[in-house]
């Protein structure tokens, strides 16, 4: 469906638009917020620009990273678009969908349930991978200003579960990976143990196939062009919910090469963390897009 | 009194220190947010770090800039600390102080209001002027780190009025002063002549010893050394909050030298704003503290 425009911000030299737009799998209303940089707003932009998408972490509508992640610092010098969806449907009422705010709303973990009532509309793998790129390079305002064959994707935590995992399955579909803090091996932390039972049951067998740590294994893609950074001051890295050791020792068991994983002295899980290194980042995504 | 240390958090190489102290001018504890930039840091620092002051915008805590400004960006790179002071007592639970948005809490204006019962507490240009910098500059911990000769003040909307008022006040004590959509003009605005009312009483001669358009026509200091950014699409600039236009033309008939005001075109008056200029304002006081 086409997306509407809530508000243009003028942000860096580009423009933030706040979207929203009808979604088939989650059956709700979406907000998702894009970011344009200078390159795509000239009267008559000659190249499109590649795209940069964003996966949020637990309880983050797109928003939070918009203000606070600095992302369009670098991307506005680069010319490279980001894209910042939601974390989950919103305002489906199902029951407890709000109770905890590590499932159900606002923590839908990127992945497509099979559990009802989660299986009708947390569907935010189909939702991400193909639902929306698909109506945004369609769009009639946005489309024309996007370069749909250059893609790469990244995220914070629950998002870097996301990123990894959605770029893991999908070889080819994005040109680079990066993660902030992710949840590297779901299927062992209590995090990713609750949403996978709830929203997949209780087979862990089944679990394999949403666990980058899992997947990283199976990785026939060559250099993984991934980079990680986790704060070694991040109490949710402390308390065994990140887990990037297990991801760093599957891949190095595989012989996967190309993935970077950076401990940052003293660094938490919030903003603070990712506003230091969103550069990095952005510059990591460049290199493999052909801006750098 | 003693600054107490409530967090201490990793951004961009420094670290970002919450702090809180007992303040005899509010009569209440105050926050404040105090950026260590990397050089401060350093086990043995040679070298004491100059300080930029950024005075927040009605409504807002330390939080809100130390978050979404981005100042610590630059500031990292150069070695510039900053502190990001409250913007009123509170807790004092004077009639009406949390009834309004724009007036009491939230909303000090850095002026020592006259009128009972504001006159007890809001007292915020002695607070910013004198005893917060004295309290910091001999403050066990943070004192040794930073340079009390060479300080500039930078703000945001009520802010940027702070910034404005309190260098053109008092010259020498800052070395620069910067401002981003500042009330440039409250005599000749609803949200300042709201709170001169409320803070100072109805006689309007004796606003203008605090107003920085009024101000700069007595300004003696030689180069004002004023960097303004304005949004074109700040609703508020549109309304007649602001007023930029005063004040450059009071500082054109005065003679006055030194006041670089930019109309940036489309932005408004949110952090986004902020955000994308910092660089700029950073690099405004790194030049006139002796880092650039």
């Amino acid at each position: 469906m086409a997306f509407e425009t809530k508000a243009t911000i003028a942000s860096f030299g580009g423009k933030l638009h706040k979207l929203t737009h009808q979604s088939t799998e989650t059956t709700t209303p979406m907000a998702v917020n894009l970011y344009l940089p200078p390159q795509a707003l000239t009267p008559n932009p000659t190249t499109k620009v590649p795209l940069l998408i964003y996966l949020s972490g637990l309880t983050c509508t797109p928003e939070n990273c918009s203000e606070k992640g600095f992302f369009q610092h670098r991307a506005s010098q680069l010319g490279l678009a980001i894209l910042y969806p939601d974390t989950s449907p919103r305002g489906l009422n199902l029951p407890n969908e709000t109770a905890s705010w590590d499932f159900g709303a606002g923590a839908g973990f990127y992945i497509d349930a099979t559990q009802p009532p989660w299986s009708t509309g947390y569907r935010m793998e189909s939702y991400i991978t193909q639902e929306l790129p698909r109506a945004l390079f369609a769009d009639p305002t946005y489309g024309p200003l996007l370069d749909a064959a250059r893609v790469s994707i990244t995220g914070h935590s629950m998002g870097g579960h996301g990123a990894l995992t959605l770029y893991l399955k999908n070889p080819g579909l994005y040109k680079s990976v990066s993660a902030f803090a992710p949840i590297a091996n779901p299927s062992r932390c209590p995090w990713g143990e609750k949403a996978f039972e709830g929203y997949l049951g209780s087979d862990r067998e089944g679990w394999k196939r949403h666990d980058a740590t899992e997947l990283v294994r199976g990785w026939k893609g060559g250099d993984l062009k991934a980079l990680v950074d986790v704060g070694t001051g991040d109490g949710f890295y402390k308390q065994g919910q990140l887990l990037p050791e297990n991801l760093e020792a599957a891949a190095r068991e595989a012989g996967v090469e190309g993935l970077t994983v950076r401990y940052q002295e003293d660094y938490d899980h919030s903003y603070y963390f990712m506003a230091s290194f969103s550069d990095d980042h952005v510059n990591h995504a460049a290199k493999h897009l052909g801006l750098l």
